[in-house]
């Protein structure tokens, strides 16, 4: 007899079983539940309409590690995280179900997690702050900087663990003492950079490592590119603070841009190499430049104080976040209902039925065909 | 009898005597001609409609300095040119008719020139570089190598001639061998600031100061701001290289915008309080962040090689500038004529029928009620 539930272990099984361990998989669970989902993989017996989930998980359907892979996470002290967890940051990776992200498996199925920091908790408030791994000291130093005001106003930052500017982000959290995450490109027991053995130990010491590889997964370059998209989604915000020509950080932009989440970029030297990329993507008019924490802040909640903005214009600019984001997420034409409206604004429905009344008695909105439309 | 003409001696009186000599003394010059308009605000006989002329030239009218004016000038090697020179650069002028400038005069009614520099050719292809006197070494470094890459390209160089930015602007122009044209908040004759005596001497040894004051004018903080849109306006791009919080370069990026001139601006460190009010003008979307000539220059030619643009993706981004020009004056809605088209693009009348002949061809406008309106 296992120490783990029947329903851990087959959400483990199925963790392993594809890679990555999205799509089809996930909706094969959410239709018929996760220890079916395990039994009708591994007996090669599917219900109707999820023949491609046989193709996914030919090669490892005969896998026998999830006691295995939930020991070995044990073992550093990680747990597995499921949909099923209060933990689970549904609202924000429920980004990666709209954004057109099949190619890179949509939503995690799982996420293995290390340490103190619920993911849940972080996902709720934060910035990614993202660079170059070969950043210069000035990189270095403004994300430090960055990384501190952005703690100092309670918010979390999430970063990949890399050398360079990932790694000056997450010790400036730290030496804060504030949240911050790692979201890894291998699994949760590994050190990648082996460079970085003691401050991944240290992130998972007081915040969190964060992986939706199976224990013992090695570091591969798709799965870094894969890894971003959850640098991303579990961040408020993406801002990229040194980025060369080529650099991964474009990747973890782009997927910001996609999911819908602002990006900022910070300028540096015009003479220095790994500015380059941060100046393209604000003269393409891609990313908002930002050059201070305060300014960082002001988008992650652009009703606050911080940034250049003064003096509301609009009736919107006088609403609270999530009131506008609410506002925002019904369309411009036809009536949306409370639970679509939940899902555009990636805001849980009882606070979009809080926020609709607010906006109802201000006149911004109508309850129309069953829904909601804008006046 | 004096060695200079009747008309100009008028003009070197109305040049004195109302500051800034715009306005309705420009007005009046086109209606009755300049020696009628110096002989009327001197007998203070004004034609009908005129009467605000007598208010702006009650205290200076008895002034006799023309002679004097044009002989100082003559003495450092200044000439006064006026709207019948062929060197009046006329249509960089015309903007300033356009835009809400009665509050600083609209187009200048003369120009005091020294040097061997044409201000038409100047205006034909020009980048202002402007930004702090208390320049950064960074940003000396930035605008010199940007103001030989603009030279590179066979454009001019204008600024103010002021320490900082200005200066090293003008310093690298001349190092490489190119066009430079200094426009300044005093008389002709004055060197100002003290210590860029030199520096204003080698500008007019090789290229040209100019001002529209006359000789023996004193710098004050107005004719700073009075200048700037003469910077503005001689310039077909005006790049702001740094600025502070509260920089007079931002005058100059004000009277860009208002004059429909491009303006680009440099990022720097931002730790860099030199480069707070580029990132200011960049994050407000004011200015298009610039970091090399090559940028700048595709600023100035929309249509080639320069910056990051590629793929036409309209039948418009096939034109040439001055067809984009063209097309892009032609109202919205309704019909513009020739000479309506050649205001508002700037472009004299012989190419703005060439381009139309173009753009015709090309299915984009149509004859329409005398005149022509796109398709």
């Amino acid at each position: 007899m296992s120490a783990y539930s029947l329903e851990l272990r087959a959400w483990a099984y199925l963790a392993r079983v594809a890679e990555p361990p999205g799509g089809p998989l996930r909706m094969l669970v959410e239709e018929i539940g996760v220890v079916d989902a395990a039994r009708a993989v591994r007996r090669r017996a599917m219900p109707p309409g999820y023949d491609d989930v046989l193709g996914l998980t030919q090669a490892r359907h005969e896998s026998d590690c999830e006691i295995s892979d939930l020991d070995a996470a044990a073992r550093v002290g990680a747990r597995l995280v499921t949909p099923d967890d209060d933990e689970w940051p549904g609202w924000s990776l429920m980004s990666l179900a709209q954004a057109d992200t099949a190619a890179r498996g949509g939503p995690p199925l799982v996420l293995w997690a290390r340490g103190p920091g619920q993911m849940n908790a972080v996902a709720n408030c934060s910035v990614a702050l993202v660079g170059s791994r070969a950043a210069s000291n000035y990189g270095e130093y403004v994300v430090a900087s960055l990384a501190a005001g952005v703690v100092a106003e309670g918010c979390a930052v999430v970063s990949g663990g890399a050398y360079g500017i990932d790694g000056a982000a997450h010790r400036s959290v730290l030496a804060s003492g504030g949240l911050t995450a790692a979201v890894l490109a291998c699994g949760i027991d590994r050190d990648y950079p082996a460079g970085h053995s003691q401050l991944l130990t240290q992130i998972a010491n007081s915040g969190v490592t964060i992986s939706e590889y199976p224990p013992g997964t090695t570091a591969a370059k798709h799965r870094f590119l894969t890894r971003n998209r959850l640098v991303a989604a579990l961040s408020s915000v993406v801002v990229v603070v040194e980025a060369g020509r080529r650099s991964g950080a474009a990747n973890t932009a782009a997927w910001a841009r996609k999911l819908g989440r602002p990006l900022g970029a910070v300028p540096g030297p015009v003479t220095s190499a790994m500015s380059v990329g941060c100046h393209r993507m604000v003269a393409d008019g891609l990313a908002a430049l930002v050059t201070t924490a305060s300014e960082v802040m002001s988008l992650v909640r652009p009703d606050g104080q911080g940034g250049s903005n003064e003096s509301p214009k609009r009736v919107t600019d006088t609403l609270s976040s999530a009131q506008r984001r609410v506002h925002d997420a019904i369309p411009g034409r036809g009536s949306a209902t409370v639970e679509e409206i939940a899902y555009a604004a990636a805001i849980e429905v009882s606070a979009v039925r809080s926020a609709l009344a607010t906006l109802d008695v201000a006149g911004l909105v109508v309850p129309s065909e069953g829904g909601w439309r804008l006046v």
